[in-house]
């Protein structure tokens, strides 16, 4: 059977092109990995519309070690991170905070509910001690989507510093870097861009940064120091992870050929739309309100069966050729399923077709829907 | 022309059955990808010959990250590490455990200088505030091979801890758990046992790691989180370099293929052998003296001339398909040439003709020895 489809909001599908740039070995030091990253980095710049104002910084590791980097490099030892959270990302945003020694306050709201700007703009007045605020983009862990370009007025008004974690948004979300204020904005390589995972990246200030001397608790995640060898010498300061990066550069270019951002979103959010409509056609039942749904991944609640199990759903679906996402909610029992990576219409309608066949194996629906 | 073979100490040139374990997406939730994970763990912790005392905590990122994470793990926020310095690699253990907050204290030899056991011993016996010794097996900074099971004795006498950053060494150059007990030992990917570079794994005494609650001054880095989570679920804590991994479970494969450890290190041994016996046939001179001398990397003296540009003569031997690696003294001019990789006598033979020849067009070598 072909390898499984993942549905997941990366690792993801990638394409052909993506994996075979990694037939190659590099030297990390020699000019043509050189110009591979820079190359890499003006790109994200650019898709961050963000060139004049910001620099970028790649890292080594998953996206949470850019999220750590970005804490640790940008917030001060005395300043005070105000999280907004409703959601996994947004509690681990807060937890690094806290074990990395920065003060921290949070603003919780419930899972699949946006923070309210005017909860935030009252927070900072009431608290002058917050220094940076921190938003998820996109929440993955239910796929809401976040009110930032609000957050960052309110916040820019205050007078305060925005720190977003756009991992699972950047590429396909827009966010101008003019109209919406931040500091820094992280992600990393494998979500909407659709290369492989092993970096993340920092678009940060490029005044922001020069500031940052001193903040770090780290040596591996002290981005200023990144990007100062990285702009003394053109390499990555410790060994990049070299195939990595080469796959990330094909991506782009496959970004850029497909048009863009724009093309981009319009292929997930075709995606979403059938996958919405085919599950929905099924029975099951979202967990967001569709104007909050980002079209990235897709919370569902899960069969209403007392028999339901999601291992035993999982494998119904993956002998099947595709790879679905668990929940990630301790309320309710629900499963989630991306609509982001190397696939289309083509892919979506087939996995529908694999979840009915799989409920109907299952016998959790009432009335068997298949046939 | 052929991609050119990395005589560089990692990234290294792999085998095409490595490159191709790469051409695969997996989901990082998925049952195949945790018994990959738990497969690599397991071999690893069987060339260490530690399954009986130690556990196999794999990272994301760099070398470097493994041993930020080693250290801040391991050595209590008020415990203090003794760095035994020749070289690039421990000047970075030292800055590390000073940057992360802990105290530290250095006995630094000049570079290609092993750092004598009855010194540690008597610093040891000095400053009972040491509580952990940080030693590089391999310092591939010169290619010295510093005596660590003599190290690790006087300090387990000394009823202290000992960390050993075995990056260029793991796989080739043994080192008994039982007889030189550590506490920790790291490495990467992309050393000698030749998988690609983007994560890096520490073999960390069990009762040790036990111990480690509370010590770390990150979440990315805290190595007791990052194996209760890979223990309790079977995955990795945070997005996996699938990919990376992949490619790393195949160079596994083909170690254990080729014979392990005494292979490998024969393999090396000879491409060394023949390396020295080349370029010292061409007038060129090695650093090190040859009983210091590990089969890992070589440091050369650069060619005595006033002309000598490190650029030109990469570039010259580059354009024969081979890629150097600088020197990284500070002291005097050299250049190193790595051992290690998917490469033996026949890519050594082509690369020392390359060298041959690169020096003869650049008439650096007073009496050219090629026709
Ligand atoms: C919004 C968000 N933040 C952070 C992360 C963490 O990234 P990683 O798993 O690469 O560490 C993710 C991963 O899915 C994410 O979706
Ligand atoms: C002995 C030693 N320690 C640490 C490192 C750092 O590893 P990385 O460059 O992967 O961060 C290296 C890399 O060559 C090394 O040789």
């Amino acid at each position: 059977m072909r390898e499984p489809i993942l549905l997941t909001p990366g690792p993801l599908t990638t394409s052909l092109a993506t994996k075979t740039a990694m037939l190659n070995d590099w030297g990390s030091w020699d000019g043509a990995f050189n110009a591979l990253t820079a190359r890499v980095c003006l790109q994200l710049l650019r898709i961050a519309g963000a060139e004049d104002s910001h620099v970028c910084v790649p890292l080594q590791g998953s996206g949470t070690f850019a999220v750590e980097a970005a804490v640790g490099s940008l917030v001060p030892r005395g300043g005070k991170l105000l999280v907004l959270v409703n959601g996994a990302y947004g509690k681990r945003m807060a937890r690094i905070a806290g074990a990395i020694g920065r003060r921290v306050a949070v603003l919780e709201t419930p899972d699949g509910v946006a923070p309210d700007p005017a909860a935030v703009e009252s927070l900072l007045r009431a608290d002058p001690g917050i220094t940076h605020v921190g938003v998820i983009q996109c929440e993955t862990s239910t796929g809401i989507l976040n009110p930032v370009a609000e957050i960052a007025a309110v916040t820019a008004r205050a007078g305060r510093r925005l720190i977003v974690d756009a991992m699972s948004a950047f590429g396909a979300l827009p966010l101008d870097a003019g109209a919406a204020p931040y500091d820094a904005l992280i992600a990393s390589s494998n979500k909407c861009l659709e290369g492989v995972p092993g970096m993340g990246f920092v678009i940060v200030r490029a005044e922001a940064l020069e500031e940052a001397e001193g903040n770090c608790h780290s040596l591996a995640l002290d981005l200023l120091d990144q990007y100062r060898y990285l702009r003394a010498t053109g390499q990555w300061r410790f060994t990049p992870p070299t195939h990595v990066v080469a796959a990330f550069g094909a991506a782009l270019e496959q970004y850029f050929a497909e048009g863009g951002q724009p093309a981009r979103l319009a292929r997930y959010e075709a995606n979403c739309r059938l996958l919405c409509e085919g599950l929905e056609g099924l029975g099951l039942r979202r967990f967001l309100p569709a104007e909050r749904q980002a079209p990235i991944i897709v919370t569902w609640h899960a069969p209403e069966h007392p028999d339901y199990d999601f291992h035993r759903f999982y494998d119904a679906v993956r002998s099947r050729g595709f790879i679905l996402y668990p929940g990630k909610l301790t309320q309710v029992e629900t499963f989630r399923v991306g609509c982001i990576g190397a696939i289309d219409q083509a892919e979506i309608g087939q996995a529908v077709d694999a979840v009915r066949a799989a409920l109907d194996e299952l016998v959790w629906l009432e009335e068997p829907v298949y046939q």
